[in-house]
């Protein structure tokens, strides 16, 4: 790297949905915006989590000077306690991002412990060359900044994921202003979120869910069951009002749910009405029509509280004919078949469900359409653009987007994938040399287990402790098995054909399946999960082998 | 059965999304309804299409007395092959939908040459007790026909799929008379398309494209590329016309496109300017902006041209930057992922997208939406009704909306799923015992072969010749595997560890990654695809055996 050179090396989120990581570099000074993971799609068997490969960081680890988080979803931060286990540097963030980011370090035993540093809107913070403000911006989950990054050759801003929010809950108006002066001031490169460059027009405001969330309220005959994503605070801040305002008490299901209400309102950011809360166990036995329950579990993860209370499987919750479901949240592209799964389900317990593309919709959606991404393209101007948080065809159609708004300011758009990088000097800006990116996937223990440590699956691992697939054959109608499942593995030492331990490992998996309802056998993703945690603790426990487990569910 | 009870027997399509095939008994006389396929979804390697088990008809096989078809879409003549090969009765359906069946029976070897009767819109057909009239219905296929079946006990109305477009392209109208006079006569039974019921307002007339379609021909710069399903007959109208007005030349790619339209052209449904048609190998020499391309495969099916042309492997069409691609048809629940993956490929080759949610659409649906449901819930106001076609939540909410609309005039709804059987004499209706429902997985080759004969792979064809797993590791950032692809079988006994058979079939499988683009191997779908059909030719070749075959595709 010649001196005097900037280097954009985007690690993850370009090119592909989700785990955001962007590493800055000038000279021997490295910042990492965002660390965030990916979910898996049915696609990657058997693993919980996939996070970017760190390798470039960890090959350049004498340079990384920080880590600088945007704001606390899974998808920019859902990466950090794995990045902290290679590289430890301090990480900033506001303090709901650092509280969201220190739940899921106390879940890990890192050697060293990190170093937060919390910061708010409007600090500024000098790293190496680069100088960081930090800006407000709206989104779905509260406390996001924006990064204005004033390095050697120019400012960098960094749109973080945002929409412009007129009407925030919370009053803290999207920082136009600070947008407009470094625009006027003159901008190097603009690194914009493009999950909303399809939808024409504007975004509507969080407020706007208030009226059909309203309105859900006065439908309910029995339970009004809510489920939304349990970082969206705003979200919840509207229910628990209205849940006062009508008289119901409210129960909150799901881990992820009990803790990120609880660290939102230990951080002042979710009012809690006096005396509206209800212990899960008392939930059933309160009387329906005084009772919302708030679950987590919106995109039919199949262990999640939602799945479970769908399939009847949850201790403290039972669907009633009556009852009334409402799914507050996007469908995230590729989930919609567990999710219609999961919605099939509570329509057969006869609940009323109030879902996606209903008219009107109990979501909105977090990130700017384009006539705001027009405006921040506007504001900013820059003198190259790259965008970020996308597939390809939305970082295409953002770049496209850019040189129609922008005019003869902008001299180029680089449309880049997760391991291209972008080197700007003093002559202009080029494609510099690609760097190591990829996907390490993860395996953390199913959600109800008592969380083991994290395990590392890549390659290499894969090639340690091999595989294993259970195969099971259930039949569509009836909804059994009826020979014992098969089980074939490679690369797993124990599984020798004809031993006690594989004829054993048959027999927990036909278990599981015997224990199972039929409606929970009808349901391909429930059944995968069951059939992976129940063979993965009897395999760990005989053995102390973790291999690869991924369970083939042929339904004839 | 005792005696003068009407049967409804779903053997298909309810409580699931396709395969739609129904059922009706009085006495010892069974009409069926329809005999659809199911695409399978990812869940279901190496299977091509899925078909309803037809058991319930084989075992009542002497009193069955027709197949009545409704229209010529898949799901709803997809089975139609397989029916006749195990049940030889006469089948009812309009000239397009017959010519359609026709063209698939081509395809097979039948025993005996099914016995096809044309009907026309407002023709009437006795077929034992049953008194049937076809009724012209608009749907996104041309000649559509709604029955009305006069059964000793009362009129009994399937819509088939249906919306109410004011303004048909064939100025064809839905006959609403017919259905009120029925509805005015008194219907004892009415079965509803439900699958837009999630869906607020009217859906807009097919008319409504034309001026979006138009639009595109205004801003392509270089060719003009169309994917759209080859059965929209009136989508391909509007192309073709709009095509000879802006002095375009018209090619069509994909074997689906080119029989279908062939066959919609012979019967005069499809009007073709002179001298428009363009041959495929003449596209790539013929100047860009005097070009039209239609080509099938809207859903990313990974051999399908238009996946093809996405990765650039089709002879007669590459993609190149000024080109503008237009996905003119909705995303199937479920294939979300396989058409971005197209769509991103498509945006690499630098073409301008025009797909799904963006707005105006360039599609508009083929189902009615709420108030179009309500308006034959009006006019038809059934004594009993049974929503069809649609997964559970969509049935159940159909239901719940016919109670609403119809009022005392309704006496019972039926919210029930393939299998579950409703009975109806002179007390009432009631449910009845369940009957033997399933789905049977066909792997007809894929669509590059040489078409072979029917397989019937069901649980005990899997049984017989087992299953082969080509289990392949690739990086997602090299898009390399490194080591010889393993091979995990069962139940298919040429495979014996060691074996010059298995040793070969994975270097087949290895063959198979080499001869693939970077892209290609990029692409989870396309190389399943890949390795089956070359590792399902050599097995078949070497062994003259088809185990299942699931390639497995570790990403990492």
């Amino acid at each position: 790297m010649p001196e005097k050179t900037l280097q954009v090396v985007p690690l993850g989120g370009l090119g592909e949905f989700g785990m955001n990581c962007l590493a800055l570099r000038y000279g021997d000074d490295i910042i990492v915006i965002d660390a965030g993971m990916m979910f898996p799609d049915a696609e990657l068997f058997g693993v919980d989590v996939v996070v970017p490969d760190f390798s470039y960081l960890v090959d350049n680890r004498e340079c990384v000077r920080a880590l600088v988080l945007t704001h606390g979803h899974e998808d920019h931060i859902g990466g950090v306690a794995i990045f902290l286990s290679q590289l430890n540097v301090p990480v900033y963030g506001t303090a709901l991002t650092l509280a969201l980011v220190e739940r899921r370090l106390d879940e890990h035993d890192l050697d060293e412990k990190p170093t937060l540093k919390e910061v708010a809107p409007g600090d500024k913070v000098e790293i190496g060359p680069f100088a960081i403000e930090f800006i407000n911006v709206t989104h779905s989950i509260v406390s996001t900044v924006a990064l204005a990054i004033t390095t050697p050759l120019g400012v960098v801003i960094h749109t973080a994921d945002f929409k412009l929010d007129p009407t925030p809950l919370d009053n803290k108006p999207f920082d136009l202003h600070t947008f407009a002066e470094y625009g006027k001031r003159g901008v190097l490169l603009l690194l914009s979120d493009s999950t909303n460059i399809d939808r024409p027009g504007f975004t509507e405001s969080e407020r706007a869910v208030g009226p059909r969330l309203e309105d859900c309220f006065h439908r309910a005959e029995g339970r009004l069951i809510f489920s939304c994503f349990s970082s969206s605070i705003h979200r919840l801040q509207q229910i628990l009002d209205l849940a006062a305002e009508h008289g119901r008490k409210v129960g909150f299901l799901g881990r992820s749910m009990l803790s990120v209400t609880e660290i939102a309102h230990n951080l002042g950011l979710l009012q809690v009405p006096d005396n509206i809360l209800l212990r899960p166990q008392d939930i059933m036995s309160s009387p329906a029509d005084k009772v919302v329950v708030v679950v987590s579990g919106t995109q039919g993860e199949p262990m999640s509280a939602m799945a479970r209370v769908a399939v009847d499987n949850h201790k403290s919750l039972s669907v009633r004919p009556g009852d009334m479901v409402v799914l507050s949240a996007r469908m995230i592209p590729g989930n919609e078949k567990p999710i219609y799964r999961m919605i099939n389900h509570l329509a057969r317990r006869g609940s009323d469900i109030v879902y996606g593309s209903m008219n009107p919709p109990v979501h909105v959606s977090g990130h700017g359409s384009v006539e705001e991404l027009k405006i921040i393209l506007s504001l900013v101007r820059p003198r190259y653009f790259m965008p970020v948080h996308g597939e390809y065809r939305q970082l295409a159609r953002h770049a496209h987007l850019a040189k129609h708004v922008v005019g003869s300011r902008l001299q180029e758009v680089f449309v880049m994938e997760s391991g291209q990088t972008l080197e700007i000097d003093e002559h202009g800006a080029r494609r510099g040399q690609t760097v190591t990116v990829g996907r390490v996937c993860i395996d953390s223990g199913s959600i109800d287990e008592v969380v083991e440590d994290l395990v590392i699956r890549d390659r290499r691992h894969l090639s340690e402790d091999g595989f294993v697939l259970p195969i099971i054959t259930i039949s569509k109608s009836t909804g059994k098995n009826e020979t014992l499942p098969e089980i074939v593995s490679r690369g797993f030492v124990s599984f020798e054909e004809g031993s006690d331990l594989l004829r054993d490992a048959r027999q927990v998996v036909s278990r599981t399946l015997e224990n199972s309802s039929a409606e929970e056998r009808g349901d391909w993703g429930v059944m995968q999960e069951k059939v992976r945690a129940d063979l993965k603790r009897f395999i760990a426990k005989q053995t102390s082998r973790r291999p690869l487990i991924m369970p083939v569910i042929l339904e004839v």
